[in-house]
């Protein structure tokens, strides 16, 4: 079941560097690809950077609309990782071309993608440097104004993975993962 | 035994968002803290982008010389990514007190920390704008101008573990890591 998370524990879902779905949506059209190149940027309120290059064509979607949503694939969402990053948006809607169920969001225009184990919501922080950082470095800087977990992965402002479908994924290359191995606990 | 990473590969050692050792050195200073919020920004030349908060004492060694190095922790070092994070260097030398043993890098001044997977050596970009990040937003971006690997760990390319102290860690909070887990293929 999709649960809220609070905006103070939203930057656990993205903490330990999974990868991620970038879903975006402007003027009728809507697109997904992968990033693994998303990262906290802050706890409160929560922010995050993400890489978009110049060539994706949610690039376009994010510009526009000022608005994305991160959500954090599990397992069975790996095939999905490898197939967002195969064809391009412009060649038609992926999500119907990949039989990629979606929910609306409730802060933005972006889409959820069905079956993530956690998503997060955000806005496009609007300040003229970031345009530089966007221009040369293809690098966004956003807000998060939501955050949701299935609640078989994520409760309780921790990661449970109890469902094994929902483990999350760790991109390398050339289609190669790591899945978020055992848990370890240091005493502080 | 601790191999040259080709440039050209060297995003491959952060790709899959381990936790990070960021050391730095200054004026005969030297320190390290523990980074979570680090990624990937470019292939070639390597980039990195990093979060390193005000507070730390890190900072002003890294604004004063330009360079860090960002090591990639394995399970032997838990204890001492959470311990570097529970005390400052502003109280004396953390290497010393942790026991930590160090090795000159190659391009910069700040030492590799013995004991990582692999090592990435950092030289922040000067660009003006990013003055706004690092105030802004404690974001500092970097090229990556040499990197290292332990070849138990990572060769030809490709992350082994095949010394299982050398499997990389992903910080979630409050103590709790989870090692990088099982390797899964997806035919592209």
């Amino acid at each position: 079941m999709r649960v809220a998370v609070p905006l103070s524990q939203a930057y656990k879902l993205l903490n330990h560097g999974p990868v991620t779905l970038v879903s975006s949506a402007h003027q009728g059209r809507r697109n997904v690809m992968a990033a693994s190149w998303a990262m906290p940027l802050d706890f409160s309120p929560p922010k995050v950077a993400v890489v978009i290059d110049k060539g994706a064509h949610t690039r376009g979607l994010v510009e526009g609309s000022g608005e994305f949503v991160l959500g954090i694939p599990g397992k069975a969402l790996a095939g999905a990782v490898v197939a967002v990053g195969s064809c391009s948006g412009r060649d038609g809607d992926k999500f119907a071309r990949l039989g990629l169920a979606t929910a609306p969001a409730e802060k933005v225009g972006a889409p959820l993608v069905e079956g993530c184990a956690a998503w997060l919501e955000c806005r496009v922080l609007p300040e003229e440097h970031n345009q530089h950082n966007q221009q040369a470095y293809d690098l966004f800087l956003a807000e998060v104004v939501a955050a949701w977990a299935d609640d078989r992965a994520f409760r309780d402002g921790r990661w449970l993975f109890a469902a094994e479908e929902l483990r999350t994924l760790h991109y390398v290359a050339g289609g190669q993962f790591f899945l978020t191995g055992d848990s370890l606990e240091v005493p502080a």
